[in-house]
């Protein structure tokens, strides 16, 4: 599993006040503890400072690096901020997070991932919206695979986003993101399927439990790459758990040798 | 989800001691915890005692349905255990657990089907063995359900079982389990499909996060019937999770109503 670690992120509460006050031993820390936890991209955010994104992400970028060697998941819906944050990086090949089927976006961003020379989290949405169906959405994912891998973007560089709507939105939209991954990554192999899981839950009680179940029937359904946060022992132990159901993890060595080191957070 | 309460079984050793001293308070207050716990149904199996099975197996039936009104689930590799079992039913439309494609069981207990109307839980195995591949369980399947409905036997009254085994014994077994039931499902939607969870964890640590990992997983593949303890409020837990991630608990309804009633035991 490609794990990006999603906590250095300005619209989590609890660490905008660091990115606010350029909190560099803060911001560090969590980088490192991220990577120690098994993140492979530690993802940095500045989207929720408007008027200054641009150097906030830049500074992200510096002070991440400073710390850890992974690479890094540069993340915006601005390509401008993408761009400062990729000139800035030095961590090795990064993930762009993201691109669209937007026109606009996608014009936008797709010369930074041949530039840049970067890997790609792909959301299923274009101009007409987020797509209902399970087949709207994989219809948008083939189209985004066909324009990137055309321009020379490697399959294994793009990470399909099916994009995750709340359940107590509808109650259909577990099995619509679930069989959009499904049937991706059946067409794909090569191609990663990802997701930012927490947002399943938004509005319902219990939010942790349902992130834990849907990180489950998601490695079932062939996610392999999770942007999630590596910090939270118990949905790793259900990683793992379920990354030795689905034969991902041969002999169950991982699994057992977590349980050995005493990470299996029952 | 139809729930097959699995508690009174003799190859429990927690419970077999009560079967054995012939205990008729402690096996009614297993039945009827089971069934306060939302059991569909309450499993029996006296398998154990090789001398006199049939015996202690009418009992079971008999003791068990002065206190409970929902049917139940006759549970024997032997056919004459099963007839036993079948001829003391009074709660309406038992299931028969189990019948297997090996020619002899098959011949056996497809009779016993159609005379006393009951569902039946196939097994996909036959006189070659367990088969190794989702394909050829699927292949049994396929045979089991072409042979049962012709012979007159509702879909829906038969259980496909793709038989679980234990992912320390090889990595792929949770996969083909998993395979085999969304292909099923695929195929007969009518037709139900079910599994024993807990042989998938059997030689691993940390049986039960293994169980609930599988469960999760096996949910989003279609199962929708599930031989388990009802008794136990973690594993009851992460079910109504799956079924509301699955969209099969409109507007998560009973989620919420478990969640307000204390019972999400997270």
């Amino acid at each position: 599993m490609i794990i990006i670690g999603e906590k250095i992120n300005s619209t989590l509460k609890a660490i905008r006040p660091a990115i606010e006050r350029y909190d560099t031993k803060a911001i560090q820390e969590l980088a490192v503890r991220q990577a120690e936890a098994g993140a492979s991209y530690i993802d940095v955010n500045a989207g929720m400072f408007f008027k200054d994104e641009l150097d906030r992400l830049e500074w992200l970028v510096k002070t991440v690096q400073e710390v850890v060697d992974i690479p890094l998941s540069i993340d915006s819906p601005n390509p401008l901020a993408i761009e400062r944050g990729l000139k800035a990086n030095k961590n090795g090949k990064p993930v762009i997070n993201s691109i669209t089927d937007e026109k606009e976006r996608f014009e936008a961003v797709l010369p930074m991932v041949l530039e840049y020379n970067a890997s790609v989290i792909a959301l299923c949405m274009d101009d007409t919206g987020m797509p209902e169906t399970e087949q709207d959405r994989v219809s948008i994912a083939r189209r985004m695979i066909e324009k990137l891998t055309k321009a020379g973007v490697a399959p294994q560089d793009i990470f399909i986003d099916p994009l995750i709507r709340p359940i107590g939105t509808g109650s259909h939209y577990g099995r619509v993101a679930l069989e959009t991954m499904r049937i991706v990554k059946t067409e794909y192999p090569d191609v990663h399927v990802t997701c930012g899981l927490s947002n399943i839950s938004f509005g319902i009680p219990e939010r942790k439990l349902m992130n834990k179940t849907f990180l489950v029937a998601a490695v079932a359904a062939g996610m392999d790459g999770a942007i999630l946060d590596p910090l939270d022992t118990k949905l790793m132990t259900f990683l793992y758990a379920a990354e030795a159901l689905m034969g991902k993890d041969d002999f169950c060595m991982e699994y057992l040798t977590k349980y050995r080191e005493g990470k299996l957070d029952v």
